[in-house]
């Protein structure tokens, strides 16, 4: 199937069927999340890719029990950075000398740019990280249609719970936004044959 | 190529060539924005698809004068909602039913979790809305990789400034990020050949 072909086959699974996705397809996945581009390169989120029942258990509990959790089989929690710091700008720009082997010291005006962002207050680099996080979302998301498989993302969770959950209550991460793959069941889900709603192009976009 | 080698073809491309997108591929990237999912399926989003050189001059302005929105041919701005409203519910609700051959009052449960949205503080569903833009500004990456379509994702302006000069002062949007397509000048664009820096999957993910 063609791109758009895969962006109509997708939608948002209510019910999946137990099959669990393949390893192959999980990693190709990550790998398209990982190349998401974000704001100057920063990608000032973590990921939590739970397979495990037991976790993924205590996150229904958190997520109105959506049943796809349990019923899919890795779910991914986008973990967004509280804050943007002089530590996470010198580890970066330390990297970037490294992958590209070039001197620390052309990469000032870039550094420059990047430690203004560490003087902006938490809640606006939070939102900004989020932002990114969502960036790499749409990535996961197009990933698994390209590879047929299903994907549900979901904001229907209580962050604050979802964090104590995962241990993140002293680290610098807060959950923004959830994606769980697996496969659709064809027999339960009411929305598997549903026409996809969207504004026309009219109604979306203006043309200047 | 196939997926990963488009994602890992693409890079915030700083300088292109003047050479414009054709007409076919941007429609197709922008199918793929409008088929983008969001949250509730709401689309809190409008975009302006500006191939109009004076208006990408004034644009530029008030974006750091990035050489590509001149050197490109179209520029995607994302304005999200600044907040969701009991009309713009109404409006969904109805637009299922008549997609779905549905009764609208099949859906008044999904209807009542819209409208607990609409009661939330404006700025929540202002970020709330930016966010949703950033899962299609997402979608619209991946779309213009597939159909090699050089890309910039733009982050580096004046939301307010950028807001007049789309007249939105008076309108209940705001830009919260831009999409730059053209094709790349590799004789003059400085990353054209550098390699790509990510952190590895060991530091982005942990797996459970």
């Amino acid at each position: 199937m063609n791109l758009i072909d895969n962006l109509n086959w997708r939608y948002a699974t209510k019910r999946m069927n137990g099959t669990p996705v393949s390893e192959d397809k999980v990693n190709m996945i990550l790998e398209a999340i990982r190349l998401a581009p974000t704001s100057m390169g920063v990608q000032p989120f973590h990921c939590f890719v739970i397979s495990d029942k037991e976790m993924r258990a205590k996150i229904s509990e958190e997520a109105c029990k959506q049943p796809q959790i349990m019923e899919g089989s890795h779910l991914i929690v986008f973990a967004a950075w509280k804050n943007y710091t002089e530590e996470q700008v010198e580890e970066y720009i330390n990297r970037i000398a490294s992958v590209r082997d070039v001197a620390v010291e052309s990469l000032d005006g870039f550094k420059a740019a990047l430690m203004s962002i560490t003087t902006r207050p938490a809640e606006a680099n939070y939102q900004w990280a989020a932002r990114q996080a969502y960036i790499a979302l749409g990535f996961g998301l197009n990933a698994a249609a390209h590879h047929q498989v299903d994907a549900t993302p979901m904001e229907g969770f209580n962050p604050a719970e979802m964090d104590k959950v995962l241990g993140l209550e002293d680290k610098a991460l807060s959950s923004v936004c959830l994606l769980m793959l697996g496969h659709r069941d064809e027999a339960t889900d009411y929305l598997v044959n549903a026409k996809k709603v969207r504004r026309s192009e009219d109604q979306l976009f203006t043309k200047i």
